[in-house]
């Protein structure tokens, strides 16, 4: 019924068609949608403006929490509608627009988007879309599968347009805690304390008459398209946790060990999922999204609370998991990806983090973005957010890419994400490199020795040394620092 | 008298030689020692421990706060003494043998190495060698001019030697808030909450029998080298007080601005001075060194309050305040640079902080340490702690270096450690880029036609040409992107 999933009873007044709420759109707005790795993201109202712009050119700058599913940032490129792309995006069609230099892309940190808003540093958010699980008595959205942005593009918004997903179950109310930091310089601390914590409400507060239009949404999340584990993952997994073993033995945690973060995709996916046959027990996730792996874990026992800011799962996880959300919701809490992401309260709880590199250098600096140095992927996402305050922050590849044409450890990145001083442990299936208290010289030779592929090892010690005869606190040998992007580029392989 | 600066009475047996002390350290032990930008070091043991060595060799792993004065880090390099150092330093001769790989240096974020140390990740601290003006009735350890790492260093250590320096003002009791955050994964949230909130104790609480030895001492602090403002910082400090200006004029924030922060160095100090000529008032720093600067401005009243974790002055600014200090103290408090660099404290307070560039590039990617590369200059820092979460993260370089033959900025930095994400304003003499919201290419735009001098601007206006022409989000030409330091390195001049 319509009528309990809007009940703050005038704003069933303001049901619409999608057509008639693209329709408010004009053209030069900064729109702010909900949306967090293919996860809540409005999915009619999108959809509309991109058919509308076919017959009547709009631009706009489109803000998200993340990724978006639904293909809908294809649509809409394709459509022209998007001038300017932040904070991250995952969608091939945008990707070749970016590198095209059609779309502005702005790469930030999943964090800091909302705080440049807050305090006006950005352009200001002209509407809001959030796909909503309903509009409770006070007129307080209630988000659906991710928070995302999306509380603080509500708040901050002149207006705003809510989607009404009823194929979202329910069941997802009561399952977000919405805290937004207050505004500086009064800023008190953020009383998140452990991944449990609740320190906010339900649902997002806003004065009723801001909502301008409620769209009735029946679409599906797009589900995640995660690879099995394979050899190389099940390498990767086998090593870090070879390690945590490690820290458990060496008294620095227990067989909990501290919060787990892993970032999106299928080798942080395929590592979590490893955990299920460890000791490790009443384990915690303190993280951005939470994937298959996650279930895996609290199905299995081993996972006793997770913290994101969106779940995204494949289509048999999601049939299983949404019919139980009411049990598994014990477990769980979504979070702005402020907070989920917040470097304040990962110093704090000292989080475990997991991230995958495009590519690592022999000192440890990572490109998490930009294949050659130039062609935008996805963006850096949380990936700095974690990484940077991390009790430990690991970052794990597969020492080759396609084929072996591409070896995942260079001489020096062509694209530095990640500077040496944040990335404590660098992972490939060939080995493990724990890189903490060690200088530059003593990092690349643990590097060259542990993780980069057979095939280019010899060439990559070659480097090094004939580097370090040229001396320096971090020895490179600059006319030949890039050539193995060079050689990848102009001949389609780093092997030259 | 020395009764009134021991003040626990059983530790007046505990007074020896600097080289009865000095012999207490064993080859191989990690010595955490005080001092943080020249500030504050203990000064008679090291000296003793430099001669000792020259006789009998032995090794040591040396952390300190920051950078030490009184030439001890060359003493102690020319003597042999140091096989390991972190987690910053500023010494020519200590560089040299950093980047000859003779000495292996540990270049860390401030905030982090007791982070590290408190949970085992490094190898601990066997004795710390604290300088203090008192021990107070329990014991407690008083620091003088620096906090720096020091309390966790006397916390953690097995043993701590004590120099009592006996030229230190007893003026400096009371000066100091140590706060020491509680272990994971049950710690608390740091409760500074403005620049004055004072959280802990004025002294470093230590179990007095971990006290082995007291060495009295009356060296004093080397005093800063500061260069005068010349036409160059008068012209950097002029475009961002225009920038903040704008800041207060679009009502972003008042005429008290938010708390500074500046680095150390002649830029930084000359921009804060340059403030006393503004219509801003009331002004606070929450930083991490305070210069001569920051007195300048509290005595022409444009200052209420400054918190750091080390005063390092020019001998005439010494001369002034430190007779005057029982008046300074209440606008200034020191405190551990764990919580001075605290990315908690820092994105909470919401800091416009101000640090050198050794050189940025057309991205807005900032190199700060490393010359050509490969050089090691003195380390990263806190410019990262201030830089990630800063309200406005702002980096200020002259145009062109070596009369000339260096470009500050470059087509590709030589190494990164900030990455564009971070860094919000590049300012150079030429003017001042504002980065926010952009996208690389808009970067790019505003970065070569705003900062770079104008006998580069053409040639690299070239580069960035040629790059777009290749596509990418973040458009460079590999073959290239290196080859101004290539020539610097092969030519002398990046004019080629």
């Amino acid at each position: 019924m319509l009528r309990d999933r809007i009940r703050h009873r005038p704003l069933m007044d303001k049901l619409v068609t999608a057509d008639e709420a693209a329709a408010m759109i004009e053209d030069g707005m900064v729109i702010g949608m909900s949306g967090f790795t293919r996860a809540g993201e409005a999915k009619a109202v999108p959809l509309a403006l991109a058919e509308r712009a076919r017959k009547h050119p709009l631009k706009i700058t489109l803000m998200t929490g993340a990724s978006l599913g639904n293909d809908l940032d294809k649509t809409l490129v394709d459509a022209h509608v998007v001038a300017r792309r932040m904070p991250f995006q995952s969608d091939p069609a945008l990707r070749k627009a970016i590198n095209a230099g059609e779309v502005m892309f702005i790469d930030q940190h999943l964090s800091e988007t909302v705080e440049q808003l807050r305090t006006g540093q950005i352009a200001p958010v002209d509407i809001a879309i959030i796909e909503a699980v309903a509009i409770t008595e006070h007129g307080g959205i209630v988000p659906t599968t991710s928070v995302g942005n999306s509380a603080s593009f509500a708040i901050l918004a002149k207006k705003v347009i809510i989607e009404l997903n009823l194929s979202q179950p329910t069941t997802l109310e009561g399952l977000h805690d919405i805290y937004i930091p207050s505004k500086r310089p009064a800023r008190m601390p953020i009383p998140v304390v452990t991944p449990e914590s609740r320190v906010g409400l339900p649902y997002i507060p806003i004065p009723p008459e801001k909502i301008a239009a409620i769209v009735v949404s029946e679409k599906h999340d797009s589900s995640a398209t995660i690879q099995p584990p394979d050899n190389d993952t099940r390498a990767i997994a086998g090593h870090l946790i070879e390690l945590l073993l490690e820290e458990v033995r060496q008294g620095r945690m227990g067989h909990d060990l501290l919060p787990l973060q892993a970032g999106i995709g299928t080798i942080a996916n395929a590592v979590l999922h490893g955990f299920i046959d460890t000791p490790f027990h009443d384990l915690k996730m303190y993280s951005e999204v939470l994937q298959d792996s996650t279930f895996e874990l609290i199905d299995a026992g081993k996972m006793s609370f997770a913290s994101a800011s969106s779940i995204t799962l494949s289509a048999e996880m999601y049939q299983k998991v949404l019919p139980k959300l009411a049990e598994y919701k014990h477990h769980l809490v979504l979070r702005p990806q402020e907070i989920s992401n917040h470097p304040e309260v990962i110093r704090r709880l000292g989080l475990i983090c997991i991230n995958t590199a495009l590519e690592f250098d022999i000192y440890g600096n990572v490109n998490s973005t930009h294949v050659g140095g130039t062609q935008m992927m996805n963006g850096i996402g949380g990936s700095g957010d974690f990484a940077r305050n991390a009790y430990l922050s690991i970052f794990v590849t597969k020492s080759i890419a396609k084929n072996g044409a591409i070896s995942s450890v260079v001489p020096m990145v062509s694209h530095v994400d990640h500077t040496e001083h944040d990335v404590d442990i660098v992972v490939t299936e060939q080995g493990l490199a724990d890189l903490r208290g060690l200088a530059p010289r003593e990092r690349a030779r643990l590097i060259i020795d542990r993780c980069v592929h057979p095939n280019y090892r010899e060439a990559l010690d070659d480097y090094y040394q004939r580097a370090v005869s040229r001396g320096g606190h971090t020895p490179h040998i600059l006319e030949e620092a890039l050539s193995w992007h060079q050689a990848l580029r102009e001949k389609g392989s780093m092997r030259g």
